[in-house]
């Protein structure tokens, strides 16, 4: 059993995580932590909980928010999710590294090999050296690296849904690195729990809109992992929405194919890279994912339409943020981290509805 | 023309005054104010308005929030609407009233006759002496009073879709003032701009729940005027719950029809007691309202199920809570006020959509 | 392993069946059938599927829809699931019987005891001598029955956020028979996959409704159970809403206490009936049940005001229609039928949103 | 007064006609038609419209849908509003321009100078002649040849979205015309009345997805105009998406202006174009156009952000569907046929929930 606390466990990931980790049968949740209730139970927080949690050997009434000490932690847990906002993530890392206790950060602070990048699209970087040793979590790329880290940068759930299906397309020289635009669309949640006048809901029902165009956070992200795939220094076009739903998270890919890719050589590229994945599911031709066919699961779609005449590809990828874009990809990591099948925990179908 | 001014006009309510104020064409809009805007346009607060106002001689990017100072508006307005908080409304309403300034109040200040009722649901009275004065403005029922009036304490929104179809009956002796339930359900937008876990998207959405039991302060309110038109003491069972929708609220009333009581009789009271009033709509047997039939107007729309047998009776009655349920009603008052045709400014069609 | 069909797959219902029998450990999925989609796979049907099933020892791309065909399924399955329309049923009821395979029925044909009952909200009753065999599948109340039973008539959605929070205090005494009032909201989804103009998003979306006040089938349900329980003719006033929003239910109960009522006895009898029950949560005074609370689980939450001076009380029950309300009690009868721990299958946590 | 008629009055976008028309001060609604409504009121179809229209004379209770007899129209109308669908249109014009009654038709069938464009994306057009006699009714672009017109070719609501912003960067000479891409999102209302499974409430609900990539009718009628308006053969990417809302529409656009053009010349030239415009709302910097800002008004908001290096625009802009997109504009070009004020009947502000 692989002993776990999670940090930030009243924010929506951080529910998502306990809910994910208490269904999980490898798992022990030893701990959690909340800064804005501290001393309260999970029950208390979230009424949905109450009464669950015997799998866990207790009931989440009993499941109570303490402090993040880290002392007290050590010798008693495996591994450390933080569902942390970023900057409070690395004041905690380095200690509980120390304390020989692995990491996977839902935050941004560990996402980045290039400090530079990161302090330029958020604030100084207080462990630098970590920066080499930290694997950017996206799983079905960096599984190998993954399995023989202690830190895991969880990716962004934006990052998750276009490099997704960006990587395969450009390491095969299917697209060109440049020209790339990615409209993205996510769900309410992905706000997380804080209040704000655009979360309200009479300002986000029956609305969308477009936000932060041109200095959204995730796009250094996502230019860094393209540009090392690429081996060249690529820049996204990137634009994201915000749609009156809460769960999911859809982005719509615009890219020009290179002069040898045909619709047959892409399909076959994603095959190749992924027909044996377990949570990447590849369309049909004239299929397109939606949300609702993913909501609940830890799955990403893909789907594309291509103009051979144009060169021109359309990719449309779907997850629910929630999970393959925060959580679920998180216990992916988990899995990977300590050699477990990659879906333990994660494959229990989610119907339609 | 009447000179008005709005006072909390960057709320739900304040601003839904001014979209109606500045669509009548009997008014002038003189002044605006917003305590936690000063100095801010409309067009600055809700963007939906800019470029729009020309009805008001000026755009609503120059129409600026000031601070409530009574004696810089002295001689300037005919009539202020108070769409403020209670309690702070009867800091102002004195002063108001003593500047010649008409009042229309729609917060709970000056909703009651008996100051110990209000002050058991609110907080201590401060100007009791007006409560003799002040006139509640269910304005089918109070037309003649409130035409003569200074200062309409404009009804609450639940207890105008509950008063409304229950008053003609109980007058009329077709209904036991007794045991009477009301089961009602409002859209969000109810709850205010102002920020809470409650109206936050992800928790309001696909969620549906009761609140304030027992203890909703309109309940008193209800049961003030219940109590005057059957002359015996009434005490209504109200329980509200929150709809996952913006606007629109539907009650879904209980009630012991009287020994004589027919389903005839009961349907030609209500034609008789609205069957010539502009805004409410009395539904034929088996049809029963919808929120999407009454939202965007100043509608109340009132259905009814009888059973011969038990003579027990179901009404349903259903108001945007915004106009009939506040800011409509309130201008259908000023209306009353000065004379002019109650339908003046709330007779355009609002689609089903 | 327990052998089981599913008829009527491509419902909402019946695809939640599905998923819940293909998360369960104890069963194997044997057949679906579906008129609709005849020869589809139910990965064709439901996209969201796509990939998994993987506990069932095959994909969902692999498990095709057939006609409903008893003598292919005889030997081949233990039990049936009927998520079929009432009349469509009870064709198929005698021969399943017949061929020794256990039925849950989740449509109205075998939840009545009495057949002019049943014929007069539906139509004749083809099986009537049935109706002694069957039991009514409110898991808490007919367990022991259940566990010798061959044949469940499932319970309504409606019927089971009424009967159970009513059915202690009935047969403690603690509330009078007559006088009861249900009013009742349902998410869209109970309205089943049928297309209708009152199930189109533009209509359904921000609108809320009564509708077929004192005529809805489930009322002559309700008032069967009720009676039975209290030893005389109960007749409860239902009237069911359609809320703006995919799953949940809840209903907002009325009912007079008798003289010995108090709070007190009122919680110590749900605890004594249901503290012990894993699906069912009674809430602490002043906490009443959302919708958002149980969605996704087979809970059934319960809360209550009482109000001691006039003995009235007002209980809110909330489930999630397609779970408690349908699918999952089925699941949890079949538990039952076939002697397993009662939440095999049923107990995993689903997160707040 | 100009007398009016509107066929298919039944469906979403003909009774927003019916609206518009019933608020606008300087026509007569003499005739409406519906195929599936036929000898039914718009009050019957429509409860929303009970007791309204008072302002045509009649209410919308004595409103009868009839059959398309062009015959009896004759010497009754001035103008006929055609909310048909495709291909039934073009079976009524000649005979209606034949009884000299100008069309604004809302249908596809006359928004083409090309027929082989038509063809291509619908079918054989059976009065080409026509073509060239009809004005494609984007106002702000085509009003001095819609004033001379007889028959206008009613934008679609994409096409609005899309070329209001294109259209002066390209004549310009801002914008590249090539590489354009449009990403699209539309309110199911988009959709109509007909009942479809991908709108029905618990499909569309919670759920988002692309539809119909390469292959929308309204690509080639944007080619179209492009084209036209660039001098050279134009080739958009376009992609429309279902928002889960019921009205509005956003597009997000994605161009390449070319070297000479700067932030400054591109907001100058929109000013330039339409600083004038009552329907067009220009957005200051950094701020980025909403649905909830447009729905319910005839506006289009624009709003953009350019990157200086890379010579990268990303446009928004925001409609209501049923307005700017369909109704509102053209109620707009009825006014500009019949030498209105552009703005009549379209002013009224529409609050922002």
């Amino acid at each position: 059993m692989i002993k776990v606390g999670i940090a930030g466990a009243s924010g929506y990931t951080g529910v998502e995580l306990v809910k994910l980790i208490s269904n999980h049968p490898e798992t022990k949740l030893c701990a959690i932590t909340s800064n804005s209730y501290k001393g309260s139970s999970l029950a208390d927080i979230f009424p949905s909980m109450r009464g669950f949690g015997r799998g866990l050997g207790r009931r989440f009434e009993n499941l109570i928010c303490e402090d993040l000490d880290i002392q007290s932690l050590s010798g008693k847990i495996d591994l450390m999710f933080l569902a942390l906002p970023h900057k409070i993530s690395m004041q905690h890392v380095p200690a509980l590294l120390d304390h020989k206790i692995k990491v996977i950060d839902l935050s941004a602070d560990y996402r980045f090999t290039n400090a530079a990048a990161y302090e330029s699209a958020y604030q100084e970087h207080t462990s630098k050296h970590l920066l080499k040793e930290s694997v950017y979590g996206l799983s079905e790329i960096y599984r190998d690296q993954i399995k023989e880290s202690n830190l895991v940068g969880n990716p962004g759930c934006y990052p998750t849904s276009i490099l997704l299906p960006l990587l395969p397309l450009l390491k095969e020289g299917l697209i060109l690195p440049h020209g790339l635009i990615s409209d993205s669309k996510s769900g309410v949640s992905g706000a997380g729990r804080s209040l704000s006048l655009s979360t309200h809901f009479c300002e986000a029902n029956e609305s969308f809109t477009a936000y932060k165009i041109g200095n959204h956070r995730h796009t250094p992200e996502i230019n860094e992992i393209l540009s090392i795939h690429s081996q060249q220094k690529v820049s996204i076009t990137f634009v994201p929405h915000l749609l009156p739903l809460t769960r999911g998270m859809l982005s719509t890919i615009y890219a020009q194919a290179t002069d040898n890719a045909t619709e047959d050589k892409i399909r076959k590229t994603f095959h190749a890279y992924y027909g044996n994945e377990p949570f990447l599911r590849i369309l049909d031709k004239n299929m397109y994912p939606a949300i609702s066919h993913v909501r609940g699961t830890n799955c990403c779609d893909i789907g594309f339409h291509f103009d051979e005449k144009t060169k021109k590809i359309i990719i449309i990828s779907a997850i629910d943020n929630l999970l393959k874009g925060a959580a679920g990809q998180a216990v992916q990591n988990m899995n990977i981290l300590f050699g477990l099948d990659e879906q333990t925990g994660l494959n229990s179908f989610q119907g339609p509805l």
